[in-house]
């Protein structure tokens, strides 16, 4: 019997342990909030990740650990590594962590990237603007997530309400400023790599935003093979070079018809959800997979599909349920502004039916904006 | 918030909380056994099904209860109705629990039933093989499963030996005696009716046993479309004169092309395992659909699908891991002879395409015995 300890207790982890309860695993799950929503689903050890006394004890008891959550202390993640076989391992996580360190690591690779430059001072942003040019981004380096730790500025004259908004966090967390990129796409590529290097990627998503927040996604992307087939290479050039095992996203913006890459998101993403019925194997199950060293479920696509957010709150599930092709996903947690509280996905055996049931499904459940983009961009 | 109470706590319990949390509800299992393997990711309630003061527990930590396991006494089951909405209804647990109530009943309905006939004594037994001939099978009419409480009658001689081996029961769950059927097949309808009465079956399943046991199920079944169809109408014919409510499977034999129904199993059953990955919705969260009046999912295939029941122990994962399409169910429970700890999915595009993956599976694994007559059923 293998017990799997998941640190982070949110969506991504319960969806985990139900992807891995046909393997026969059992899961330990940490989080600093009891009521954590997998923990519907798993036992848990409540307190802080820096807590030693709670690390311990959750070492204790599980096989090997992951995460559901990228922003653990690398301390914590370090000191897990000396007790408990623990993947990624903390340098991915680390890398991932710092937007300079793992935009640094993309062009060390030839993985094109937008503008970037570090920033440490008022002057700093001024000087970065000036060469950077506008409209830019300043970002915290770390501990970002849902756009949130973001400032757009549109002129020059914006760099003083950026440092106002974000000056303070420069000696904590650091700062990068990075330039606007026009997109006409946002793409994911979702891989997974095992122990023993094996790597797969599903097929590329198309990914649409709102408010910094991922709102829908769409698998396959509407993009020819050249470009799908690039972005797995920068995919597997990165996971290589950080010798990652497990499941990752990186995220990239398409100009042009050029990839550019945003970030890696050094676990399952909220991007690749529709794995779970749009997939032979979904994300969570393949990572639980690499983690534990067995052989990599087949990637290929059931269908055509796309996943919708539900932010803040779920909206009348009856609804969607009688849209065949529909499967609705209820986190089981409260309602709360901004929060990720559940998503749906659609199925269908072609891109018109994917259409069409995105329609019907808008407008069942006021969300025709929401499947808008989607629509148009099977068109 | 919701939550589905389970009486019983097996794998079926199991495969229901798993496939009921994305639908963001919460689930409470009774049984017997404090290890049952649905207790690994669901709280449990442990106490016997007739222990009243459990039962209580149970009742009031539950919104609606159901079952995983059909030998639930009907007194504990009509108890239950009066604390909280329980499905199916007492009623149809019952006949269900009884061969000679449902054969009855399937008759009554002009779905042929082999010939049978209830048994009280000795005489009656000696009568019963004169009018029914031979071969014959002499049952418990309650509590058997997985072939037990069996007793094959090859020539009348046979009789006392029967006799000895289960005219004891005869006072207590009774016994019927059937005539024995030299079936070309074995099917099962797998089939889910709502509260509002809303009726949908699975494609039908054709299933091979062993030993009495269910060994393999393949989806669709190779019947033609007419057998289909009278099979999901006596399914349907039965739902309704139950008034059922949730998923049920009927075994049929098939003799000369005639269908002969052999017992109803009141809940998500074996035969319907592929409906997992097979089905666009599973047997488990269209019961939990229907127990809890939600639109029932869409019941269509989602290719051809081949399920192989693990008994006693598993097979090496390794072995079926690597089999695109192959898809892996460990119930997380300790070996023991003739126990069901697991079965496999095998998905693919064509039967032709199942075909070929089977017998790799089958080779991989050891079980060349196993698949053999799915692969040929499939050519
Ligand atoms: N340089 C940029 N140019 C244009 N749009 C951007 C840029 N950076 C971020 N965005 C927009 O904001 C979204 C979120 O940004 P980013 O991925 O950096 O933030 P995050 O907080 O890490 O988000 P997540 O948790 O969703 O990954 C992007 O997907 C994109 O829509
Ligand atoms: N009358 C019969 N003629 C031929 N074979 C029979 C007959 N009754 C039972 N069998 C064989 O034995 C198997 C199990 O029998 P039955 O379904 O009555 O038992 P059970 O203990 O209720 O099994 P389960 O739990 O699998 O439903 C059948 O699927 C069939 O293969």
């Amino acid at each position: 019997m293998t017990t799997v300890g998941i640190l982070g207790g949110g969506q991504l982890a319960r969806m985990m342990a139900l992807a891995g309860a046909p393997l026969g695993l059992r899961f330990l799950v940490m989080d600093t909030a009891a009521d954590a929503c997998a923990g519907q689903f798993a036992p848990m050890v409540v307190g802080d990740y820096t807590d030693q006394e709670a690390l311990a004890e959750f070492a204790s008891k599980v096989d090997v650990a992951t995460f559901d959550f990228e922003n653990v202390p690398s301390e914590s993640a370090q000191w897990l590594t000396d007790h408990v076989p623990v993947f990624p391992n903390p340098r991915a996580l680390a890398t991932a962590q710092d937007r300079l360190a793992e935009k640094t690591l993309f062009r060390q690779l030839g993985i094109p990237v937008p503008e970037f430059a570090a920033i440490d001072s008022r002057n700093q942003l001024d000087a970065a603007i000036a060469t950077i040019g506008t409209p830019c981004i300043l970002k915290t380096r770390r501990l970002g997530y849902d756009g949130k730790g973001q400032f757009r500025i549109r002129t020059a004259a914006d760099a003083a309400a950026a440092w106002d908004a974000l000056g303070a966090q420069a000696g904590k967390v650091g700062l990068i400023l990075e330039g606007f990129v026009h997109f006409e796409r946002e793409l994911s590529v979702v891989a997974v790599r095992g122990r023993d290097g094996e790597f797969r990627t599903w097929p590329l998503t198309e990914n649409w935003h709102v408010d910094g927040v991922l709102s829908a996604s769409l698998a396959p992307a509407t993009v020819d093979a050249a470009l799908a087939e690039l972005a797995a290479s920068h995919a597997r050039k990165l996971a290589e070079a950080l010798d990652y095992v497990g499941v990752f996203a990186l995220e990239l913006f398409c100009r042009n018809g050029e990839l550019l890459a945003n970030e890696l998101a050094p676990r399952v993403h909220n991007s690749g959800h529709w794995t779970i019925e749009g997939s032979e194997t979904s994300q969570f199950q393949n990572h639980l997979r690499a983690v534990l060293g067995l052989p990599l479920g087949d990637t290929r696509m059931v269908g055509h599909a796309c996943m919708l957010n539900w932010i803040g709150q779920m909206p009348d599930a009856l609804a969607l349920l009688g849209e065949p092709g529909g499967h609705w996903h209820d986190y089981g947690k409260l309602p709360r502004e901004g929060r990720k509280v559940g998503h749906a996905t659609v199925r269908a055996d072609s891109p018109a039916a994917l259409a069409t049931a995105l329609g019907r499904v808008g407008e069942r459940l006021g969300r025709q904006s929401q499947v808008a983009p989607v629509v148009a961009a099977l068109d």
